[in-house]
């Protein structure tokens, strides 16, 4: 029987997933941007790294049917299924208090940094290293130049990812709480993450 | 008096460079990577970042007059000169023993990740974290559906590329051993590290 974990706008949450289970990352409304982690949950120094991904697969990216890989080269998830236009990015840190600041926002803003570290925190991990985040449905087109755009999400209401684990993992979804730029289509909203 | 640190082939070097100081990275014979790091002298938990690096940026890789941002955004380096052909990496992690075992290499391989970790060591820092490096001369094409190339780095005897520490930084160069990947050419050889 699946359970949901309902991710309300600009929050996060952590979830143990076992090696062999599957999880989706649902877009509940669309436009929506989804920061995703995966840490080895006997040891959460090794975690889901982009470049080490990267370096395995070729690509920026992963393709449906190609794996995930720690910063140790083991594959961590299988990328099962993409149910979205297959847009996502790993080349761009995840929000923080600094990154907003630097935008301009006076005062205390939600960020994915934030809602990770909580969110581990709460399974008793209180000092991580922060990733560089697998960032679901976040539209980042790479030009011919090597400079990066920042476009709003293209998916729709109930678009989704799935993946499964390859070892036990904890995994961490974020709901992006970006509202300045303009990725989340200016209105974050919520996730689910579902563990089927 | 500029000091000139030799690194030969397949092997790294540390240098503590104080803020304001200036240093270059010369490729001594031609294709040859350089993998660069730099940690904040004070506390080697902030380093320069990729990830961060590029959100602030908008960039695969900096141009000249730019900076490199460490993972809590700060400018640890600025990018003041480009003595090569300007094809830089910054998506592919650096090379380690798990990395030569997956390309079939049987027993001890030189890696940039090992050259690294001693080099550190030998100044007293015993554990860190591995960043992603900053590939100097690395010639990763980014195809426009997202996949990536391995070429053989561009650069001729005596190109360089040069930058300005901005905060108390311990900056560490390994001459990449990659020698199954055609990325040096085939043959590894000796990058210098000058001090200005």
């Amino acid at each position: 029987m699946p359970e949901t974990i309902h991710i309300p706008a600009r929050e996060g949450r952590a979830a143990r997933v076992p090696a062999g289970a599957r999880f989706r990352v649902v877009d509940l409304e669309g436009r929506q941007v989804a920061d995703l982690f995966a840490f080895v949950a006997g040891d959460v120094s090794e975690y889901a790294s982009a470049e080490h991904t990267r370096a395995s697969v070729d690509r920026l990216f992963p393709r449906v049917g190609e794996h995930f890989y720690t910063n140790r080269r083991r594959p961590i998830l299988f990328f099962e299924e993409d149910g979205s236009p297959g847009v996502h990015d790993m080349l761009c840190a995840a929000c923080d208090p600094t990154r907003y600041a630097g935008l301009g926002v006076d005062g205390w803003h939600a960020s994915c940094q934030e809602n990770l570290q909580k969110a581990m925190a709460g399974l008793g991990h209180d000092r991580i290293e922060v990733p560089q985040s697998i960032n679901l449905f976040m539209n980042i087109p790479v030009a011919p130049d090597g400079s990066l755009g920042w476009e709003p999400a293209p998916t729709k209401a109930g678009d989704h990812a799935a993946f499964r684990a390859e070892l036990d993992c904890v995994v961490v979804v974020s709901a992006c709480p970006q509202d300045i730029v303009p990725i989340n289509g200016g209105s974050p909203s919520a996730i689910a993450l579902v563990l089927d």
